[in-house]
Parts: C-alpha cells; structure tokens; sequence
C-alpha cells in the first residue's frame, strides 16, 4: 500500500500508528493544569469541574455520507468534525472541556491532508478552549471516518433540554437558515478551489458556512445561565425535525409561520423561488443554528443575549397543545409540518 | 437498499435512525440515579463522581480490519467493542462509569444482527454496571464500524499510567498469552458456527478469549488502590509493544525472560513449536491481558490482588536501567526485543 515511488506524496500508509500520533501531538498546545494525564497512555485523566454537571456527546462524520473530499478540503472536514459535536453541547447549555479524536484512515490517505485535517480541529479547539486529550487511530479499508466524543460543564438546573417548552412559549432561530444548503449545493456543482471573485458575498459566506459552520456556544452557554429559554437544540437535521423532537420531548404542539423564516439570502439566489427556499430552509441540516423555546417572561433576557452575542434572532412560531399538533402556517393556510425528513441516508 | 421482498430480513436500510436507537433504547436498564440526562437530548449529562478523577478512552473497531463478520458473530462485536475500551480503563486502574456508541452501519447490515450486537454490548455494560448515556448513528458506505467512549472514575494519586516504573521493579503480566491469537487462527480457518465437540477444551476457551475478551477490570482496579503496581499498561497490540510501550514511558529499560512466557496451551496446540508459539505470545494482541511493572517491596500486595481476583500472574521480568535497553533473554542467550510489531494494520 505504499507509495512505492520516492515522488509520490507519503501517505498514512508510510506512517505507521506512533508517526501518525506524533504528528497530532505536535499541532497540540500544551494542556490545562486540569488535564492530569493528556495523549499518551491507555486513557486521558482529567480533574472534573467543580460544582458542575458533566455534559458528553459524540458525532462521527463519514466522507461520502456527512462530506465529500472532492470538495471539501481536509481542514474543513477536521472543523467540522468537532464544530457538530461542540453544537450539541451549544443546544445544552454546556462549556466544552475536552474532545477525543477517533480517526479510521483509508491508507492512500496523503500525510499532508491528515496534518491539515488535525490542523482544522485544532484550530476551532483553540477559539473554544477545548483541550484534545485523546483518541484513536485505525485504518479505515473503506471511507475515512472521523469521530469525535466532546465533554462540557454545565451548572446544575442551568441545563437546556429539548424537553422543558410549555404552551404559549414562543419559538425563536438564531441566525439564518438554508446558507450551508446553498453553499452545499454551489460546492456540489463547481467543487474545489472555490474562486470567490465570480460570487456573490452572500453565497461566498453561504460556502464558509458548509465548509466551516460556527456552533453557537456562546449563545447557548449565555441562554441557560440567564434563563432565557425554556428548551434548546440545535438543528443539525434541519428545522421541521427540530421542530419535530422540541414538540415530542416537551408534550406540545407548535405553530410555525413559514413567512418569518430568516431564509438566507444565498439559499434565495441559489435556490430560486420563495417557496423553494423555504422547503430548504425547513429540510435543510448543517446550518448549526439553534431553535430556542422562550417564555413571554423571558423574551427581553433572549434579546439580551442575542444583543450580546451579536447574533440575529427571529420568531418563527409559538409553542401550542399537543392536541394541535405542530402546523405550518403560510400565506394564511395551516398545513401540518412535515415532520419526518428523517433520513438514515446522514 | 431496501430489501424490496417481504420474505427477505429486514435491514438497516428499512429501519431509518429513529427506529435504530429506539432498538438500542430497549434494551437498556433503567439508568443510576446520577445520569441526570441519558439518550434522547443533543447531549447526555451526568453527574460527576465525587472526590475522583475523571478517566476517558476511546476505541474504534472496523469489520475487516478488527474483526471480520464471517467468522465472529454479531453479539461478539458489540461485546468487543466494549471490552477493549474497559480494558484501557483497568490498565488505569479506573472504575467504569458511562459509555457512548458511535455506530456507521451498511445499510445491508441485517437489524437482527444490529439487536445482536447491542445485546454483546449491553451484556457486558450490565457485568460491569457500565451506563450507556449516548452515542451516534450513521450509515456507513463501506464496512461497518463501532466506536465506543469510555469514561471512569479513580482516586487522584491511585491512577496507574505507563510511566511510573522503576530500575529494579519486576514485571508480571496476568493470565496467558496468545490464547486469542489461536482463537483467532481457529476461526479464519473454520469460520462460524463453532462446532466444539471435536476442540480442545484449550482451544474452546481460546476462542471464546477471541470473541469475548474479559477486561481485567477488577485486577487493575484493586492494584492501583493498594498501590500493588508502580506502573500498567494493557497488552492490545500485544506484549513486545507494551513493554515498548512502558520502558519508553518510564525512561527505563528491561530485561525479560522468554522461557517465563506463560504461553497458553492453546497457542501450543494452535501454532506447533514452542518457539512459534511465544512468538505469537509475544506480538499477539487481543488477549487484552495487563502487564504491571511491581516495586519489590510491593511483591506481597501484588500477590495478594491475584489471589483476589482468581487471575494467574506471571513475572517475566525485570527492570533495568535505560542504557542496557529491552533485552529478551532466551535460553541464556540475549537478544534485543524487537520493540515494533507496530502495526497500522489494526
């Protein structure tokens, strides 16, 4: 499986496991004083936070399934491997703390996109303060694969679920929806490199956003330390199964307005009609926004912090009885909200 | 990828992401007291243990290159998936508390064999009273892989790491070696069912040492709480890697003594010669046995912990200063250990 030829580029098949290691180790900085026992022996140690709750979740990412190396380059691909994973504990509430790197590597892998790859993690480690404490490397005989475990803290009974939205709570979207759709579907079509000087700004910041999607940490921390909200997630399968699993965990219904959708202006140019746009907007994942439940008490302390973050909110529905079901109101004509869009093909 | 005939058994493909974790949801226990959130948020939250260390690992298995699905049955995976990352946590002397399942399956993959191979999983979580409080669930595009987080508690200054040995320090490794090694060789060459009646009572535990590793959870546990072990490491990639591994760590070298090998008879029968068989016993890994590097002073407390656990110790060496290396000494004669046997094969 090797090069063979002193000209080809090395590959992880050059490499061997200890090399590969080494090569992850040296992009890390040194760790916290908390981190008792970092990369290096059978497990990582790590002095819990005190007077906080432990948050953990994992998220792999799968080329061909969650990315696609012809058009998504390897630093892309290492961000947004923990970008999903710091998003989930964003729709908690939580601080990150520590990340494990589970990497399974086909072995005509290039050492040089394996290095830009960590260098893509590390990097949005480094803008949230998470510390790689460990990981795995295998090879992969199939696609590359990169998993990642995150654990947070968060303070007790300041932790947002998706289950405590209660009828009359209005529903909120941070950001704006279908612009990682849009830069998606221009990055299917052209690949890579992007020459931006023939785009529009809104589809160049459309593509960033696929290729380098922002978890709304602080949003998220600062929303469930003030109280602001009632019920968070993030909507990594898109807005309506957002919608779906908010309702279901909480026991209610929701009515949505399909005219308040912050759709993106690129998702608009890429997509074409109105309603189009809107379908994406609601189907669409990989936005990494977050919908928030909100009580009427608490909507100056929501503005607050979106004032604070300096990220754009917007009411897209309020929160209903069960018995209503969740609907989809637009142009004045309730349909009930396609709930599914559930696809095992993510 | 749908079975499209109704006679066919239905694979994962039919079943769509929320059916598949509601299969896994059922199969568990009612959770401890201290997860605050288990499966179904973006995230789980638990409650940290108190006065302890936190300890992570993570550990991925890939169908071909960990294990093959012809020859090991679907609940053996799920059990190995976990049992190599509780054995990384015994080699910390850390006590197992939550696991998360990262699971990228073909959508070929039958769902019986999906609800078998948590079964394996669950089975031993519950021997061990491990939670599982999360995970991920993805297609895979190509082979089937589980990547499995663990994370344990230990007292702080009762952590055992790789890099407390000392010159002088005997090493001892538990139970025997190569016993999975011939396991393994058995089913490459027969493959499933495993007709018994015609094996060795060696070779049958051998092959269930193959498909049903055992962490050696409570040895590890107890000799890092009586200080029985100046340092640990387990023997995943095998012995000579370990006491690479270790020497490295510890700055130190050593001196060990191939006829001491406690070669299982298994791997006798298995691989002929004696000499073939302690080389297995010594590159092999799945045995997932521990080696310990024991102060002499603590020879007693050591022994003790094996008369505890019902576990076999051998001493197969000693520790010797960095300059005189890792030496195997063979009827009298020494050679260096060949440290490598790395492989990125695994």
């Amino acid at each position: 499986m090797s090069a063979g030829s002193a000209d080809a580029a090395p590959t992880v098949a050059d490499a061997g496991e200890h090399r590969i290691i080494a090569l992850v180790r040296a992009q890390l900085a040194a760790p916290p004083p908390w981190v008792v026992i970092g990369i290096g022996d059978d497990a990582a140690v790590v002095e819990p936070a005190r007077n906080h709750l432990e948050v953990l979740t994992t998220d792999a990412l799968v080329d061909g399934v969650h990315f696609d190396r012809r058009f998504v380059d390897p630093a892309s691909i290492g961000f947004r491997a923990l970008a999903v994973n710091l998003s989930d504990l964003a729709a908690m509430g939580a601080t990150p703390r520590v990340a494990l790197l589970s990497l399974g590597l086909p072995p005509s892998l290039p050492l040089a996109d394996l290095e830009s790859l960590v260098a893509g993690l590390v990097e949005l480690a480094a803008r949230h303060k998470v510390t790689l404490v460990g990981g795995n490397v295998t090879r992969s005989p199939g696609p590359l694969f990169l998993d990642v475990t995150v654990t947070g803290m968060a303070k007790r009974r300041k932790v947002l679920t998706r289950s405590g939205a209660r009828v009359g709570d209005e529903l909120y979207v941070t950001g704006t929806l279908g612009a990682a759709a849009a830069g998606l579907s221009w990055l299917q079509a052209h690949g890579l490199p992007v020459d931006v000087s023939t785009l529009s700004i809104a589809l160049q910041a459309a593509i960033l956003r696929y290729l380098r999607p922002e978890p709304r940490l602080r949003f998220g921390v600062i929303a469930a330390r003030t109280r602001a909200a009632s019920a968070c997630m993030d909507l990594s399968d898109g807005l309506a199964d957002a919608i779906a699993q908010l309702t279901a965990a909480s026991g209610v219904g929701a009515q949505i307005d399909a005219d308040a959708l912050p759709v993106d202006p690129a998702a608009l140019e890429r997509f074409g009609s109105v309603d189009d746009a809107a379908r994406v907007a609601l189907s669409a994942g990989d936005d990494y926004e977050l919908l928030c439940a909100v009580p009427r008490r608490a909507r100056r302390r929501f503005e607050a912090v979106a004032r604070t973050t300096g990220l754009a909110i917007t009411r897209i529905g309020v929160v209903s009885p069960a018995s209503s079901g969740v609907i989809l109101r637009r142009a004045g004509v309730d349909t009930p909200l396609p709930s599914g869009f559930e696809h095992f093909h993510r």
